[in-house]
């Protein structure tokens, strides 16, 4: 008997009918002999609704009381679908995440998983139960208050409970078919990816494909997880995530992210002498500010300038911190640009081909599109671009690495 | 240094604006040096748009999964509320029942509570917190899952803390400004009480005012906690519910009750012989129906009529158990009518004056109200009547016992 996680978004329980035709799908697996254990999200924008509402009441709502606003939503979401499950005729038993065992750090609003203690999970499901637990939250090991786990932190709550009870797959069913060589909606030729190998994964996550959280896919690869992400609307085979040694063919490049989420933060004219780079980010890091890419070139005159990318809504926090702190290392000045994307190119054969990063900076200065920031890694280029310029370069890099494949003529 | 429980209603904290209007109020009494447990209901209507989306989804949902639905609606308006506190200055933290030690039996849907555990509500409030604990709810015993205490539940969950917490007083905030001698959208001449004892409030509770509900007046007499009912749209005193020797006027009739949420159910032509009624209200009773007034009369012929009220919600239940069983018992027919409406005359006075029930009766009379059962108690006597008669009924009774007082003259 195979255990089965399921995942379902915010959309694919979007409204009472769409949550019976996933109380259909589950029915399926149920019935197919399965072990089913069912993560879910808050129905459709609840979530952004319950925000709402928290930011009529106060500007700087504190965060343990957030995390235990946003946490409802999924306390309705899992309850409405155990009924739709009853209603089939299928024995379903909802938890919260406290309840399923999600114990977590006391970080509210972006919580990390510590444990999973699945006991009452197990319990239920060997009394035949269909077991429905709620994303996104736990609660925390030392003050005992629940937390939630960030955006898209339901995805880590399932491939987390997959390892914890020795999944043969987690299944993450969402809104699109799979993972994409770049987001169709701006290039309307990009092809779905059969399987990518988590590294890949975790790079398209982390530079903005939207398809799964970051830390679901190191969750992923640490416990050696299945990961299959699929639509709720259809039956169709989506992308598997998995090991490197998975892969059969052997494409240089994966695909094109982007993320328009981030803004851009320069100091200018630093000293250049040891510990000032440090002091800057440990002082952001102690705010809980998380720092995503970070350029520094080689310096002049004794000074440099460090630019770092951070979420567009930390920019003003930041700003409050560095300001002084400029000041105080005798820095020039701190210049916030809001109107900035990222654009990524990320592919595991890259590693073994040189002139990937030159071609794709070439296909960018050929659509006229300028560089403000470079930062890579072994499996992946990224540039920071105007926020007005993110189509036309993903468009760019996209074509010139043939990702489109036979899509491309098919769809062209 | 005082113990305050303040216990907010849906209307209370209907929306956000009502919600900082609150807030205002427990800020004072938290500026004041008191130690403040505020119990929340959910806001407005949002416990019915929760059973409306249900029922959109299972037309019998399970009873476990209503409650988890359910109890979504407090984890919204506790939050808020504390974050509205939070933008007032006033520190504050809010606890579900399962956090705040609220642990009942595993009766979903109208739980009792059987012991209450407050440590996590102590240690808070001696961190200088606001306490603001979910009311309606807390956790079974035995199974660890999610209950809710039945509609106005919150009544009981602030009552129930303040008995635990040693309270000097419990504050009911609603809608009104305390308990009236009579409906007064019925009667309008109707007076507020300014102090019923424990024992009328219990009748007056039971009988259909639906300011307090039964049980939290039952766990205030029993543990000797000062009720103070009160409007929260304004500062006027309301209603104190204490023991009798709090009262100082001594007046023979508190006020008059009514309901119209109940059926009547009649088993016609009984066998009277020993065992049967026993057998009847046994069976229902195993299957969670609370039965009401019950009236049996002498028998003619070796057989009698048993009749009783109930929820009308559960008349339909109860057919259905009792047709195939008066057939067993031989008994003739079974009549349900879910036209009826109760009033009720309450009084701790009545003891001791007799004809209570007799001006009563004649009141109704020359009103043209037709008695279709009778039932009294000590400091109570009930009758059922049509419901087309029930605001006919209310008014002959409140006047006859000149319950308006001086306030009669004044508005009339």
């Amino acid at each position: 008997m195979a255990i089965v996680v399921q995942k379902y978004g915010g959309t694919s329980v979007g409204d009472t009918d769409r949550m019976k035709v996933v109380a259909d799908r589950i029915s399926r697996a149920h019935r197919d002999g399965d072990q089913v254990v069912v993560v879910v999200s808050a129905m459709g924008k609840s979530t952004d609704e319950l925000v709402t509402m928290a930011s009529r009441i106060s500007e700087h709502p504190p965060e343990r009381e957030l995390d235990i606003l946003l946490t409802s939503g999924e306390r309705i979401s899992m309850s409405l679908l155990a009924m739709a499950l009853h209603a089939r005729g299928v024995p379903a038993k909802s938890f919260t995440g406290s309840q399923a065992g999600i114990i977590t750090d006391a970080v509210h609003g972006r919580a990390r998983i510590v444990d999973i203690t699945p006991g009452r999970v197990k319990e239920a499901l060997d009394g035949g139960n269909v077991v429905i637990v709620a994303g996104f939250q736990g609660v925390s090991q030392d003050t005992k208050d629940i937390t939630t786990l960030g955006r898209g932190g339901s995805d880590t709550t399932a491939v987390a409970l997959a390892a914890a009870l020795d999944a043969d797959v987690c299944e993450i069913y969402t809104d699109v078919d799979g993972v994409f060589t770049a987001d169709p909606r701006i290039v309307p030729a990009a092809r779905k990816l059969e399987i990518v190998s988590y590294e890949e994964m975790l790079e398209l996550a982390a530079q903005g494909a939207k398809v799964l959280q970051v830390r679901s896919v190191e969750f992923g690869r640490n416990h050696g997880v299945r990961i299959h992400v699929r639509s709720s609307f259809s039956y169709t085979t989506g992308t598997w995530v998995g090991p490197e040694e998975d892969k059969v063919e052997d494409a240089i490049i994966s695909g094109v992210a982007h993320d328009t989420s981030e803004a851009k933060v320069t100091v200018h004219a630093v000293p250049d002498r040891p510990g000032v780079a440090s002091r800057l980010f440990t002082t952001l890091a102690d705010d809980n500010i998380n720092v995503d890419m970070i350029v520094q070139n080689v310096s002049s005159d004794g000074r440099t300038d460090i630019s770092f990318t951070l979420p567009r809504g930390d920019a003003d926090k930041a700003r409050g911190i560095l300001e002084p702190l400029a000041d105080d290392i005798g820095a020039q000045s701190v210049r916030v640009d809001e109107d900035v994307a990222k654009v990524s190119l990320v592919g595991a054969g890259m590693k073994t081909h040189p002139g990937v990063a030159a071609k794709m900076f070439g296909a960018l200065s050929a659509a006229g599109v300028n560089i403000e920031m470079i930062s890579t890694s072994t499996i992946r280029v990224s540039v920071v671009v105007a926020k007005s310029d993110v189509e036309t370069a993903v468009q760019a890099v996209h074509a010139v690495f043939g990702l489109g494949g036979d899509a491309t003529i098919e769809e062209g």
